[in-house]
């Protein structure tokens, strides 16, 4: 092994702190709460803001950065409700890191956008480790991914502000424990918020958007007292 | 972004393809048929080692080095069944490379085992970029994260040989479009070999098995004739 590799990554991570922290507060400026949105492959990400956009339209501009390895299907979808997307491709890595993250906000329009969301890269494990400057770092466990998750990604539990476990129409499908899931949770993150919603039937759906609604409006009272 | 990352990213690979090759070719010698078993989070990987021990108990002796960033609760799942298992924690890391296989490997009995798998960290993304010096890559693709997966992590798709769709048993849960995954999985690889199961039915799992069956004597004629 050359350990040379672990040391370029913490110089890198120590440059991205800053990066992100610059990040943070040019959003907070302009008064976009910006969500970074975080998960494993088909956990339902894009479905969840599909559904989000939808039902908060009239009330908040919503937009978004699709990030993937490879192709624009996210993209797509969310372009097709009308909202501002961009989609980002990121060269192979695992994660996206804060100055991938300012070229992709440099590159939208933002004008009247309230919220931003990220749809990070689909893995469980890099893009935890990257603050990419956003408010609120959100992520989703779909049910079919199985209770014990918080035990072999600690880090991803550790970092995010709220768990919203997905897909619980399937709850009877998959032999997936609420407690268990819990209580591993717990043991990883004592603060983190868990919501239990599906897409596909809205059930939960609105304490989620009653969430995003409490989390606005924090931002803008925070933002408001700053300027 | 310091370019640097990606240049010492390029050196570590280029000295990871030496020892995977090493690796290859001590395992062909020791007769040991290794396995490289990848997939996201939650698409069964566990369950599926586990049933075809069950399965194949008295056929073959079957060794499990699993991977993860945390946790050892799928070596503890294995070790239930009887069979030699060892835990690998990553560091944090996404991937397994070849060292840190070798060095598990070197931590094992190996004596008497006919197949060695490695159960990969869950991830789609970095773990397809290391060669571990496995004689085949085979990757779980489960019914509830879609058929669209193929577009989105093209290199998972591209360098394994055998795409397992698992979970089947949900199908009729899930909008997954067979014919749509095998357009998408064609799109990127024209050779690889798909088969449909369910670890929790059983449906499936007999191909599975045959096609395990077949590897291992066609790995055992090419051992004999370079010995």
């Amino acid at each position: 092994m050359n350990y040379e590799i672990l040391e370029t990554k913490e110089r890198i991570t120590a440059d991205n702190d800053r990066e992100a922290a610059n990040l943070r507060q040019a959003m907070q400026s302009r008064g976009v709460f910006f969500i970074n949105l975080m998960a494993s492959p088909g956990a339902g990400k894009t479905t969840l803001l599909a559904r989000t956009i939808e039902a908060l339209r009239g009330e908040f501009s919503i937009a978004v950065m699709e990030a993937d390895v490879d192709s624009d299907v996210d993209a797509a979808a969310i372009s097709d409700l009308g909202a501002r997307v961009i989609q980002l491709h990121s060269g192979g890595l695992c994660h996206m890191d804060a100055d991938m993250t300012a070229r992709g906000i440099s590159a939208m329009d933002l004008s009247g956008v309230d919220i931003l969301f990220l749809e990070n890269i689909g893995n469980l494990v890099c893009p935890a480790e990257f603050d990419v400057g956003a408010a609120r770092r959100v992520m989703l466990l779909s049910v079919p991914e199985g209770d014990d998750k918080p035990l072999k990604y600690p880090l991803m539990f550790q970092v995010s502000d709220l768990l919203l476990v997905s897909k619980v129409d399937t709850l009877p499908v998959f032999a997936f424990d609420k407690e268990a899931l819990e209580r591993n949770v717990r043991s990883k993150n004592d603060n983190m918020s868990i919501l239990y919603l599906s897409a596909k039937t809205g059930e939960g759906l609105d304490e989620w958007l009653d969430w995003l609604r409490r989390e606005v409006r924090d931002f803008r009272a925070a933002a408001g007292k700053e300027n």
